[in-house]
């Protein structure tokens, strides 16, 4: 089975990993996977994700390998059927299928375009691997999901929030940023928390909204585990009895094709900045970010170095939630 | 002792290899070689050669260590005697008579310049590695061979053909493509299949012949071993009675010297793709290339990913003959 | 603790690491560190160092990884408080503090920008490492040291001048280089020697000085040691009695800001180039330098291909010197 967007395991499965983490990090012995191999193939560059996968991987006595097509492998074509006469050396299909007889699990990131919605909506590079790997498959960060920080956020609420998470608020707000970015982490928060069936407020300016798509399926999960999602312009309000907030910049389902409109509107947000002001409208909420994070544009020192913030910790998770979610895979069932 | 073109071990030993990763990828434990280091320096692209030394040397126990000179490293030089007041930072010969202390076994890739015949065939990479390492170098293609793909075609013919290789009639075609290649990979095909004493007929359109003294040698090992070499410029002629198909596109060894006038004749050449009607005139042959390849520029997609492909299984075969090859440099006789 | 200058075990811990480096490599079994973690950071490039550290790193049976700011990973921010609206997409101080969450030991490699002086001496790279590591954390070359390379340097002169290295005579000589250098190996050389009291001189042109802060540091290790420090403009002369020539180029500490003026200057002075001539005027003494080295430039390839190079032994000390560190770090006393 791959792990794609996160939901494969149910809300009982992301609970298990989420607990097993917190285990691990207590001190539990992992179960080891000695001999076995995870290739993991980054499009795009990666600290804490790579950083945790290669060190999961070899603390279950497993061995990691990193492979960049375009830096030290063959650039890749993704088209179906096409003539290859242009610059890319090698078909992702190709490659996945000889990565795939190398490895018992491959793992693999990749961005979207931004320019395309409908190209970015069907995840080429995630479809091929899932398509053609022979072996499982794990979301490093897709153009539409982030699952292994989805798992990390998930291990942070039970963590703070304890085991039961149906009907804790959780508001995920927009904050600015320099760049328009891809909307596959709060896309992740808003599907991950829907599946634990959290109370979900998400806050962004106009034109920013997330993919419908998205959000009608967050509404269905978070519906069948006991929460709600609700949708609203007035960050300020959004905090109002938050437990926990989670800031994430991101480019409107919207913006596609009207980049610089976008870019314009959005040097005109600055004030949507996370600061303690903001924060203090909260239920004394803890503070949660991915991470890279603008510090100052995105949310202030104050706040990310403060004693609310869970951003290092839920970083931190991020070992040992890949640790849970690969003893998973290779060991299973205990 | 270095593994540099192949033929080091002789024809019972790359039938032996080749039997051997049969028998480690039906399931065999391979021979542990805890403690021992692999050190391979890239200083071209790479993805099954870098992915499969890399998968086969953990699956022996032993660690392997990835280096890119003038990416992650120190840009080398490589003539001898030179004042070194240039862009390079690092001798050769020094850098790897210090790697050969951190590691048992070195390996390198080293792609031709494709300007300069004499250099070319001097292998000045190669050749610096064999001289200074101390220790076995492995060749992981170079000006002029590409042993480890040599390997993995020979378990690949033994896979299919059974047992006894001899008089085995093989065909390798040139191909179309947009670059102008080295003949490392051609060049290996006929000395491999030539050393097990295959009936070997080397396809190729006028102009873009292999280098003679390498044909002449491929000739020589042939006689020896009950096969025979042929040369070609009738790629339909040379699929009669082929049971082995091998694609690959290279640069004429009259092309040194005569880039741009080579590529106006190549671009004519593209009814020298590999289709399904051309496969049809061989004896149900099996289809074979090393990979990366351009699909419907070297092969229709048809014939790739169709019922008599041997690609896919001839590229998973990297990792079982690299095991067999590490296991028998580290681990000695059995 | 960090690892930062080299002097943290004082003289007795420098030696005795020295020492066990030795028994290593005359075979002793290493005391395994299994299931360890060393991350590796290097913002620029690197090939005996990453190569050892990664080496030794299995050679424990621990598991290395090498991280690549703005390559693979994030391109990283250094100034505290700032508004993070430019190009760099993450804080140092948020990459380190996550890194540490994933591994036992960080180690970072961090060149000068060899324009502000004040910033060079902060060192805002390893700074920010020690400070946020949570974890011990080893430079790996920073703007002022290179302890590792100082710790292969003792065992070199441990090796070939027996156990009490007080008042042995050791000569650092400047050396020519097409490019303005930093002085972190010379400052390293002048610590480390100072460190276990050797007879310690210095050779440089004119406008070449070392930082006098690290200067006056060195004499007072060199007086504790029993040792002293000589500065010389005499190349010549001090080649008289010595036992020891480091070669070595560096820009000097008055070259801030005046960067083009230091070049043409550098360019008249060809003439310190390390040739056998001058190796006949010391006490036949050994030559050493840490690599890459230009050829026929800093030294000519008569001296360091000759008997009494010992550049190459002193390389692969590398290996074995950090993984007696890293034995100690993990391991604790025995």
């Amino acid at each position: 089975m791959h792990f794609f967007d996160g939901t494969e395991y149910g809300a009982d499965g992301a609970l298990t990993l989420a607990a097993r983490a917190l285990e691990l990090r207590a001190g539990a012995t992992p179960r080891a996977a000695l001999g076995k191999r995870l290739a993991a193939v980054f499009l795009n560059p990666s600290l804490r994700t790579r950083a945790s996968m290669e060190a999961a991987t070899t603390a279950l006595g497993a061995s990691p390998q990193i492979i960049q097509p375009g830096k030290d492998a063959w650039s890749l074509e993704v088209r179906k059927g096409v003539v290859m006469d242009g610059s890319a050396s090698e078909h992702i299909a190709d490659a996945v299928r000889v990565l795939g007889q190398y490895a018992d699990i491959l793992a693999v990131r990749a961005f979207p375009s931004l320019v395309d919605l409908e190209e970015d909506r069907a995840e080429p590079v995630l479809s091929a691997f899932m398509e053609h790997a022979g072996v499982p498959v794990i979301n490093l960060e897709s153009a539409l999901y982030h699952p292994m920080q989805g798992l990390a956020d998930t291990a942070t609420w039970l963590d703070h929030l304890g085991p039961d998470l149906r009907g804790q608020p959780i508001t995920l707000t927009w904050a600015p940023h320099p760049k328009a970015l891809p909307a596959s982490v709060p896309n992740q928060v808003l599907l991950s928390s829907a599946l634990v069936g959290m109370d979900v407020t998400v806050a962004h300016p106009e034109g920013f909204e997330l993919d419908p798509q998205l959000v009608a399926r967050a509404e269905g999960l978070a519906a069948a585990g006991g929460g709600r999602v609700r949708i609203t312009h007035d960050q300020a309000g959004a905090m109002k009895g938050a437990r926990v907030v989670v800031a994430k910049s991101w480019s409107g389902f919207s913006g596609y094709g009207r980049r610089e409109e976008e870019a314009a509107h959005r040097a005109t947000l600055g004030g949507w900045t996370v600061d303690q002001a903001l924060m203090d409208l909260s239920d004394q909420a803890g503070f949660m970010h991915c991470l890279p994070v603008r510090r100052n544009v995105v949310v202030s020192d104050a706040v990310l170095d403060g004693p609310n913030s869970w951003a290092f910790e839920e970083a931190g998770l991020r070992l040992w939630t890949a640790m849970a979610l690969l003893e998973k895979m290779w060991g299973g069932a205990r």
